[in-house]
């Protein structure tokens, strides 16, 4: 045998051994997701008992136990255990989610009526659909229903208002005056302080103000935040909270005036530095694609948050940066802030630089650890997924 | 039976099936990772076998096939084939670095012999590593090694200069004639122009500028790109190149004054972007835990951004920031494009706000939707993860 054939023996014999080895594998796959198939249809009959029984779809010890007894079982065989505590975590929240659907159809006052205001715009219909899920009568009152409105909020529960948030204050007024006594008044928009004013003074009966932290196309409510602030009445408000919680939602408690200053920095300040920078690029005219080829995947996931402000509707932004004259205020005082870096970078003083680094690293304090963590852990899911 | 009686037994029944339920999960689980070290065991025999006939390890069209013969199995059995995709991605994930780990330690050309000067720092550390586990002979000249340099350079086939970037061309005029005529010299820091010329200067053989755009923390090469701007002699650089590939890298190649322009925008002006917004929230004492707990995940995500960088060493963000006074002047660029928006505030325009936002939208064009396609993914795993 010359040189030649024993090297295309060589290839036949490892494409033999190639093919047979991913015979293997596939059939090892095909018993994987046998088994995830199995694995749901006990999801689903535990979901059906905690239906029946009240109990909680989340159950955080019950989820530790099974991380970690599958991790030292990962471990004693010789697989790195973060691996696949990996994959478990997507299983159980693929089961949590699986269990939610189950259990959360179940309504904690089904009987009640609610009437949605603004129920043709994003947030409307995304609650509408979520209250008839759960076996509510959902009534809607847009923009054009107005000469309905006695019939529409006739003997109704909940009266929730999901309309823009510089209208807020006029339509509470208007729809006060057919409530029933009892009925509680809500609202849904990103500021707290003004609208539950305006409820407080137009409706005498129990008021709460909500703030969900997610946009229409959010697919689940599995651990999404509601901010919300207490108005009027909070005992007979409890069971909207109740409902909110089964559905998966996180209820976080403040004051209004809290809430707005917060939300002057989480949206407001964060979305205009995001719009400013995306301001830049496009009057240097930056070759995005390009930028991406050659980029960290740190850069990739900061332009990621750029495009992805872009995408959406201006006036939702519009509406949050311009909310208010504080807001206005602090976003000045951040582009004048800027101009103290000016000088720093006409004197290149990179010792100056350092120092303030230092300092603000400082005062960031264990928060950056953790962001550390957080952060390589997402540019590990962008390098490996994209 | 009284009422209560008959709740408790009612509980003790519940009690009951859960826990045979959460048996049979258990059960399943069990077999779940047993499977998973099964294939483990078929990975590394693929390993051996593609180490032995030179085979590379990624291969994508095997990996889509597999991908979407779960997902058909997935979909027939009724589970989410999104899901189902997810766990194998990390499997797959899992399975290339299992194999780079055998493959990588390959040497192209193990009978070379590297010097890498600075090879006390991160990154010198860092390709000490890499190219001692493939077999190479690796030395080392830190700072206080200059009086044996002489024996330390002789026969070396590559100089790789890891060293800050403003000693970078003082070290390549140092190094440049103690190197064999036939020896690369390459350099490893985040500018390519200024250190190209001078290496091109001081060195007559094999010249190769390369910009690594990962940390020396990164535990693995898998898909991390590294730039490449070809200084001379590029076929007598192919072996160096090749090695990269094998330890998993993806390299782009560009012209030294490309990389350099992109590099401002895709660092420099990122980084200090994101200095000046740690920098305001420090200012303002903001309250970044309680930020936290009110956030939405994309704020979180945004904010994990900031910390990140102030968890890290200021030089190297000096470094970057104050490179060139080309990079010196975008910056300044920066700040004083964003005080246009000043007088939008002042004005409360929303309609203004509005149209440049279109006009930046449509310039961002497609990408738009990328971005948000890739953030929503991100934020569902920082959601559900953290």
């Amino acid at each position: 045998m010359n040189n030649q054939e024993n090297q295309s023996a060589g290839t036949a014999r490892s494409k033999l051994t190639i093919e047979a080895l991913r015979e293997e594998i596939d059939a090892i796959d095909t018993k994987l997701v046998d088994l995830l198939v199995q694995r749901r249809r006990v999801i689903e009959r535990v979901a059906a008992f905690k239906k029946e029984q009240d109990m909680p779809v989340f159950h955080p010890a019950r989820e530790e136990y099974l991380i970690s007894a599958r991790r030292d079982q990962a471990t004693a065989a010789g697989l790195d255990p973060d691996y696949v505590e990996d994959l478990f975590r997507i299983m159980l929240r693929n089961s949590r989610m699986g269990q939610l659907d189950a259990v959360s159809s179940a309504g904690v006052k089904p009987e009640a009526r609610i009437l949605i205001v603004g129920g043709c715009g994003g947030m409307g219909r995304f609650f509408a659909r979520w209250f008839e899920h759960s076996d509510y009568e959902v009534r809607i009152l847009d923009r054009n229903d107005w000469e309905k409105v006695e019939s529409l909020a006739s003997g109704i529960d909940l009266c929730l208002l999901a309309v823009p948030i510089d209208i807020t204050a006029t339509v509470a007024a208007r729809i006060a005056p057919q409530l029933p006594a009892k009925c509680i008044l809500a609202d849904v928009t990103s500021l707290k302080a003004e609208p539950l004013k305006a409820m407080l003074s137009s409706h005498a009966g129990p008021v709460v103000g909500l703030h969900p932290l997610f946009g229409p196309t959010t697919k689940t409510m599995d651990r999404q935040i509601v901010v919300v602030s207490p108005g009027r009445n909070h005992e007979a408000c409890q069971w909207l909270l109740n409902q909110l919680s089964i559905w998966g939602n996180v209820l976080v408690q403040t004051s209004p005036e809290e809430h707005d200053e917060i939300m002057g920095i989480v949206q407001a300040l964060r979305h205009f530095a995001t719009f400013t920078f995306g301001q830049f690029l496009h009057a240097r005219k930056v070759p995005i694609l390009r930028t991406l080829e050659l980029s960290s995947p740190i850069y990739r996931l900061e332009l990621v948050m750029v495009g992805r402000l872009f995408a959406q509707d201006p006036s939702l932004y519009a509406e949050i940066i311009f909310a208010t004259p504080e807001r206005l205020a602090l976003l000045k005082e951040f582009i004048q802030s800027l101009s103290q870096n000016l000088d720093l970078l006409q004197r290149v003083d990179k010792t100056e630089f350092n120092n303030r680094f230092r300092e603000i690293a400082k005062w960031f304090g264990p928060f950056s650890e953790q962001a550390m963590r957080e952060s390589t852990f997402l540019v590990d899911q962008l390098v490996h997924r994209f």
